[in-house]
This record gives C-alpha cells, structure tokens and sequence, in this order.
C-alpha cells in the first residue's frame, strides 16, 4: 500500500518534536518536508530545533523550510514560559550539521503541492501562517491539498486567553483562511489533547524502550510536565501535536463530528477563539472534522510502538 | 435563624417554574418579590406565566412585576423552540386570579434595593436587563445588593451559539453591567446545570411526590424534556434554573472557583460569551464565582423535598 | 399658532447653556422640561447647572429632572478638559435657589410621553441616555414622541477620537437604541456645528444686546472659546448644542439628507461613529435626517434675537 | 541628478492608468516594475490592462508582474460599477504583445527591495495585498523600501461604505501591515483626490495635447466619468490613483500632516476605515504624512505636461 505523502508544518516545541519522531519513522508514512514557522519560539529557533531533532533521529535527508516569522496580520506572541528560551529547553542536543534549506517555506509549499496530484496531506501544530501565505499567493495550491489535519483550537475553552488556544491566537487571520478553503480539514483540539497528559508514569514506560527516540523523548518530557505544572497545576503535560500525526496512522484513534467552524476575528475578548458548532445551532454546513475523543491508551501505545521503531541504543547521533 | 431575602427575576420558561416552586416554600428563603422580563417568550407570557405558578402553588401573594420587553441594547431574541408558544407549554392552568403588579419591575429593584439594608440577593435565571436597568437608573443600588446569583453563561460552549448560552445572548449589554458592578457575583452556567439531566426516571421519581408541585413539576417536565431532545438531542433537559435556588438552600451544593469573568460585547461570532479565566491567564482580578461542579445527587434531593414541601394532593389551586 | 412642545435632554455645558438660552424664551416654542444626563459632566454638576441657567433667564418654572449618572453599558466618559471643573466654569452665579425635581428624568420622560398626543419633540444634546432608558423601559414611550432633534455625531470625522462625537462616543448604545426606534430623527451633527464657530468679533456683536442672557453668554464664550483654542487651535468655539434649538425656530437653516445611519458599536477604533450612508452605497432605508449644511449668518442673527428678548438690564436673577 | 525609482503597484482601472502614463514618461522617475494585485478588477483583468496601458505608451520594456489575486484575510470585493467588466473599459487597444513576467509580484517585490540600498518607494494605488504579502514574507524587505506612497483611505468619509474607501476596504489587514510597518509612509486618501475631479472641460484640455498618452487619456476618462455620475452624482470623477505619481514629480503640490493613522479591523460597520488622527486626541505618536490638501490646478498641468511628452501622434502603438 503507498504511503500516505505528508508535509509537517509546525513550531518546534517539546510536542512538536515528539510528532516529528513520530512521522519521521512511520511505515505508513512518507515525509516529505518540514516546514517551520515562529510561534512556541521565534523562527531562528523552531528552525534549529526542526534540524536538531531530525538529526538526533537519523533523518537528516528530510528537508527543513523556513517559513514566517510572524503573524499573517497581528502582533507577534511567543510561548517562552512553557517551551522555554530555545523553544525545546532540556535535551542537550550534540553540535548540529543539518542545515535549513534555502527555499522560503511558503514557496516550497506551493512548489510541492503545484506539482503533486493532490496526494498530499498538510499537517499543522503551529499557528497555520505558512499554509495560509501559500494559498493566498498561490490559490491553486488549495484545490491540490489533500487534506489538512491541525493541532489547534478547542470548542470550549482556551489555553492563552479563556477564549482561544495558542495555535489560532497566535494567527487567527491565517486560520481563518485555512478553514475557509473548502479544502477537508479535521481540527483537532484541546478538547481531545488535554485527554493526552503524559503523566510521570507515562515517561517512565517510554524510557524502558530505550532507543535514542525514547531518551529524547524523556529528555522533552521532564521539561514539558514541569512547566506545565507551573502554569496550568497539571502533573502530566498534554501530548498536544503528536495527535496528529497518532491520528494518520490510525484514524479509529480519534472520534470526530462535522461541524461548522469560524474563527473569531473580532478583537476582542474571543479574538482567536474556534467557534464550532456542535450541535448545529448556526444551521451553516459544516467545514471541519473536530475531534471530540480519544482513545487515550491507544495513543499511547502508537507513541511507544513508535519510540520503539527507532533502534540504534548505543549510537545516538 | 433569619431567612435570606431574595428577589427573583426569570422568564418563566419550565425550568425557572421548577426554580419557582424551590423559592416559594423553602423554610430558608423569604421570596419578597418576583419580576420578569422578556426572555424565554414575550414579557406578557412571562408574566402571566409568573402568575400561573405562583397561584398553583397557593402563594399568591408574593408580588409579580413586569419589567422590561426587550433588550437594553441589542434585538430581541425569544426561544420559542424550546418552551413552545407560551413560554410554559405543557401545563393546563385555571383560570388566572393573580394579576401582575402596576409598579415596573425597575422601579420596584430600586425601591426594594434603596430601602434594605443589604440583605438581598438578586437571583437571576433570565436575560439581566431588569437588573441592570436598575443599576444603570439608580446607581445606589449596586451597594445595596448584597450578592447576585444568576443561571447563565458558560466558560466552555454555548446553548444558542458555539459561543453563548441563551440567557446571557438575550442581552449580553445587561449581564456586562452586573459582572462589572463591582458586587459578589455566582454564575451557574451550563457548565454545571449540563450536568443535572432531567431523564425520564426522574420525572417518575417527582411523580411519587403527588403533591400540587409535583404534578405541575410533571407536566412541565414532559414538554420540556420533549423539545430538548429535538433541539439537542438530550433523553433528560437540563434543569437550569433551579440550580439558582438549590444552591441557596444548600451552598455546598455547587462548587465555584473565582474568575475573572467578561461578557464578549463584540457583535461578532463570539457576541454574549462569558469568557471565564479558569487558569489565571490573562492576570486579572476574579471578579465572580463562578460554578465547575455540582453534586447532582444532592440536587435531586433538594428538588424532591422542595416538592414534597407542598401539601394539598387533593386541592390545587 | 400652537407652540411646538419640547423636552430638553442635554448635559450644561456651555453650549447647551446657550442652547437653553433660546428654547427658554421663544415664542415658537414651550419647554415642558429639562431633563439632564452625565455627559460633559457628572450628573450633579450637569444637573446643577442647568438650574443656574434657568434661574439666571427667569426661567425657575421650568422643571430639571436629573436622570442616568452614567451611560447605559459603556464606561464613563467627561469632557472636564472643555467646560471645566463645574462644567460651566467662567460664569459667576448667584446662590441657587431653584431644585432638581425628584423625579428622575426617566421616569418623566415617559410620563410626559405616554400622557401626551404625539406632540412632543425630545430634543437632545448630550449623550442620549436619558432617553434610550425611557425607550426600554416602557417601550409605548416611542411611538409618542413626534421626533427627535439631536446635536451629535458626524458623517466625516470626529472631535475625541477619529472616528467619534463626544455625545454619540458618551453613550454608543443610547444612541443606537434613539438611532434605531423608528421615530422621525434629525442628527446635527459636527459637520455643521464646525461652521459655526464662536469667533471674538461674535461675541463681541452679542455683548451690545446687553441683557442679562447675553451677559451670560458673553462668560460662557469667553472660557468656552479659550479651552478649544487648546484643545483644538481654533480661535472660536463651534456652538454645537444651539444648533438644534435654533433649527426647530427655523428648519430652513439648516438643510438636511436623508441617509441610513449605523452607530459603530464594535468597540474597536471607530467605536460610537455615527456612519451616514449619504451616497447610499449600502441600499439600505433612510433613518435619519442628517444635517448637511448650515446658514451660519442666519444663525448668529437667530442666537442675537434670542439674547435681545430677554430684557432686564438692571436686575439679573 | 538621480531618478526616483519606484516600483508601482496598482490594480488598473481606469485612474491608474493615467498615473502609469505619468510614471512612465516622467524625467524624475525611474520605474522599476509594476506590479498588479485584484481589486479593482480581478487579477487577470488588472495584469492585462497593465500590459496593454504600457504596450500602448511605448514602454513595453517595464516588466510587469502579477501578484495575489485575492485580499490577505478577507473575502473579494471588486469595483466593476466603476471600471466595468474589464477593469479598464472605454478605450479600444491594439492587440497585445506584452506579456506578464513569470515571477510572482510578491517575490518581485522581496527581491527588488532585498537587493537594493533602500533608495526604492513604493507606490500604491491599489489594495496593498502584494505589499504587505512581501512584508510578512520577508520581514527583512521592511527596512529596505525607502518610503510608502499610497493612494487609498479617507480621514472623512468613503466610497464603498460610509466610513471605507475602496483600496483599504479591499484589504484592511494588507493596509493594517503597511501601516505598521514602521517606515516613512504617505496617505493620499479621498480628501483630496476627490478635489481633482476630472470635469468635461479638463477632458477637452487635455484633448488638445493630441498624443498617444492624450487620446487614451479621452477615452479612459469618458467611460470613467460616466460610471462616477452614475454612482456619486459628480458631473468628474476623481482622478484618484495619479495624485500618488504627481505627488512624487512635485512634492509640494500636496499638503500633508503628520498622524496617527489606523485601520478599522473590527469587522463591523467600519471595518476599512483609515481612523486618522488629525487633532491628535489619542497621544498616540504619528504613524504616517497624510494628505490634506492639493493645488488642483498645479495638479491638471502636471497631467497635461505628462500627457504631451508623449509624442508621436501619427504613431500610436
């Protein structure tokens, strides 16, 4: 069977990065790029971290594109407090070889899916700016997605402001116009990745695969849980973007609903948040899978199937 | 020990009847006044509606005002779904005795308020506009009210819009002037009245009671549950309102948290959402409590012995 | 020929006190009532002044009621940088003899409406509060009113922010509550009140009538005319508020559009713009009649005969 | 002394063109490229009619490049009552050989201005989506434009609703970035290109020159003039878009003042308008030199100069 073609823009981020394991060792999988924006930390860094982490898994032949390094049309915000001041603070990563590509994300979005069959799937776990500047440069780029499946949003409340989560906050305008492309989307939010905390004793059955995966995943972890606490009183810190990716490899993970979503781009108290319509109040069509649940321990065991995949104990890049 | 004074104001609508009958025989509450305003149905069917069930229940005389008809500011908005034409379908009443009082509800908040000594609670279960109104004509009346409860709101999704519930939706401009009054503030929002379900078994439970209260709570109930599950597709309604009284009666009832609360006046996809700072986000005072759980046992209970209360099975009103 | 009744809703302020000045003593006209807001200052000192001004033209008779000390959502807003302290600094008054009614003015307005035949004309020059409140309160009060003149708003651009009038930007929601109601509205807004300005060759032209009303002009001008030099560097104060008195003694001084007129309510930049479709790009009704131009000559000549009818040189109130 | 370069971005229609015909002709300009956005044509229309104006003027070595045929967040609006179903109706052109270069207009512009030491203004007649796309694209594109020469906005009233004119309206978050892009920018809005309104006698003023660039001035106009009657009520329309242009030949020939200057992106009533602080009510630091006033006369012989240095009357392309 082919693999599922998929282009992973993201923000890395301690979450992120377990997405990247995640999709970077799939056999169901084939990757083809990663595209990085600023969000969690400022481009320079998710553009480092992206290389850092591909590296350390032996993938450095995956391509890295740096895309924007702000907002669509708001003000900059960062995540410092929860990813800390590289973006990916805890893990010691050894001196990095791989190298950022020279293409702007936004233009290798567009070359790749101009010239694809509409074989290829956009994952995003960071705010959706390089989605967006593609579509709006290049409109053709959208009929020829496949689909989108996001980390991002919630229908009840926020992680930044009690309206909005982070992902959207951190550029409502490009959300809008990804989820109103009329291209498949599914959203998946906080409402199913806050069911994902990876508790103390998550990390520790991670550890016992023991591959260079899993030591690096240990390594984000002990970081993530702590300031995760510190903002939001949890003992596990939610696995937010690996979801998606978990949901690409089994579909039956997550429970989804159609429904018609809109972002608010008012400016005010609910700027940012995803306004889903669940019980079809609005009587408008619906425009994006939300995901509502989650086989939490299924999760798990995709995210230690695929820790596992990766061999190599002694030989850490 | 002396009874709390309280001041009622609804829409009556079935679940404000249910929060009615809890009010009006409750060993622990003096109910000195109940004013409507245009909510649930049109301000001459919530008032009529008033006067139904107090005279089924033999409390005639606790005074019924009329207040206002519309909005402060926005359009009217009526749900009309769900409580059917007379904003109390279901029920045959007698003929009606009871007649609405010639003082507007307003007037009578700031009469009533300007003369105590701070020892009434204002409980809301409709749209805040009598309230507010008063607030905004008198402005000593805000130090006179010595805590505001109201049904309303949500911090996770709404009722009529992803965003909103109804009550806050139907006059958004009123619930922002009594969040910001400055006065003690307990909202009880769908979040917790979600959480109590009038199934079928409960309705044959009340049935048992066979007192005037219990019949009318039956015939309420039935309609009630009815057009739920067309709208929502819920087996049991949520019992709003009454949570307002029960929590009175029993303040252990309901768990709050502080939050610092805002009503989203921005007209836009967000218009009427309680944006409640769950986790302290944005740094901002608590300025209301804010209900996240409730013992739904309890509150059954606390129905239950409310409709036991009432005597009389074989001569109703 | 029968006078033309009014109602004067306004918040003194020098330029309502001249407004005062001509609806206090023209043949054309019989003024039931002042009735006064916060607006240019708070509810005492407006109501206050409004009771110097009537009893320095030996006008006692007339009664002030005081009505809504604040807007009806928005925060409150002053204009202590124009009109001062006192609201009518300059001017030296005698001890105050004359009282506020205890009636509030929002309780009168809609006695004196819903008693009357639809012969009354509200006039407004102040945040529209008072009457908004009556609206919503007892909603027959709208179809008595016979229309309703208004100083407020602009169709280009505003005088405290950008986008706003002073009165409109006191009370966005009153206004749109007035804007709104379907009554005949005329709106007076700064594109005409800016033409006429109070230069000091005019008052030195009003000082000759030499009566105790041009006496008091000549005091107010003089601090009215020094503030906008500041604040606006203009050498003479725009005399907004008599512009609207002066229109009802003679409609053909000022010429009026019909347009749709929409009050910004967003809370954003342009809250409380008055946006008055003149070029019809919307295709929506007409619901105001918008003054367009202004015959300031004839203007000046109308403020000069009304100070003149006062006599009384020697024995001021 | 040197040529001004600039590149120009523009979206002909009708008064574009006329401001190509200065730019491309002028002895003080040196023009780079154009590049062309939708607005008020689609993107097609506007790259064809920007070909055939150059084609037709004997400048077909400017390339010209097509950009983004779609605001950067909103839905599209276009101005076909005004340009007609072309963008660029009257005139009858030859046959075009000119073609759009290969490059996108976004990437133009990033790699016009990277490469360049800061001497480049960009002028815009157009929504400013190419622009502000290069900006969040290649944030280091900012420091690099030298200054901002816009034709768009309004600090009174629009022309697409009361409070837009239609440039900013096409694009309020294009705008919004341009604005806050921190350099030196140039508002020329509707207050005073609606002083050079193209009267029948200009039109036969400048039919004498008797030039390639005169005659397609007379035709252009006559259509334009027509659609503006129709819609405004103006016997000329105004020549809108080479008031940028005329301005960069003579900078004296505009008046302008320092303000603060923001866009409405609120969404409601007026989403779009430039809120332009021209008394300076907000103490916010002035943000752009927006244009107040214009010597019409200057500004009719600085077309008819531009028209007659294009000769060959026997010629024409």
């Amino acid at each position: 069977m082919a693999k599922q073609k998929i282009i992973y823009d993201c923000d890395p981020g301690h979450d992120d990065a377990v997405a990247l394991m995640l999709a970077a060792n799939s056999p169901e999988l084939e990757l083809l790029g990663v595209t990085v924006a600023a969000g969690n930390q400022t481009l320079d860094n998710t553009a480092r971290n992206a290389c850092h982490v591909l590296q350390w898994l032996g993938r450095e032949d995956v391509p890295v594109y740096a895309g924007c390094g702000q907002p669509m049309v708001r003000d900059r915000v960062t995540a410092g407090d929860i990813h800390g001041e590289t973006g990916l603070d805890g893990p010691v990563f050894p001196p990095l070889r791989k190298t950022v590509e020279r293409e702007h994300a936004v233009s290798y979005l567009s070359r790749a899916l101009l010239a694809s069959e509409g074989e290829i799937t956009v994952v995003t776990s960071g705010p959706m700016t390089n989605l967006a500047m593609a579509m709006r440069m290049e409109p053709g780029v959208v009929e020829k997605i496949q689909r989108i499946v996001l980390m991002g949003g919630s229908y009840t409340n926020g992680n930044v402001t009690p309206a909005a989560e982070f992902n959207i906050l951190a550029d409502p305008e490009a959300a809008h116009v990804c989820f109103t492309s009329g291209r498949p989307i599914t959203m998946i939010g906080l409402d199913v990745t806050r069911k994902v905390l990876c508790y103390p004793e998550i990390v520790e059955r991670m550890a016992k695969a023991d591959t260079r995966a899993s030591r690096l995943f240990v390594d984000l972890m002990k970081h993530f849980c702590k300031t995760q606490k510190e903002v939001f009183g949890w003992e596990g810190g939610p696995l937010h973007d690996p979801v998606t990716i978990a949901f690409l490899l089994d579909p039956a993970l997550v429970a989804t609903k159609p429904m018609n979503v809109r972002v608010d781009l008012s400016r005010g108290d609910s700027y940012g948040r995803t306004n889903c319509d669940a019980f079809g109040y609005l009587g408008l069509p619906a425009t994006a899978d939300v995901a509502v649940d989650i086989d939490a321990e299924r999760f798990w065991d995709l995210i230690e199937a695929g820790l596992r995949r990766y061999g190599g104990t002694e030989a850490d890049a």
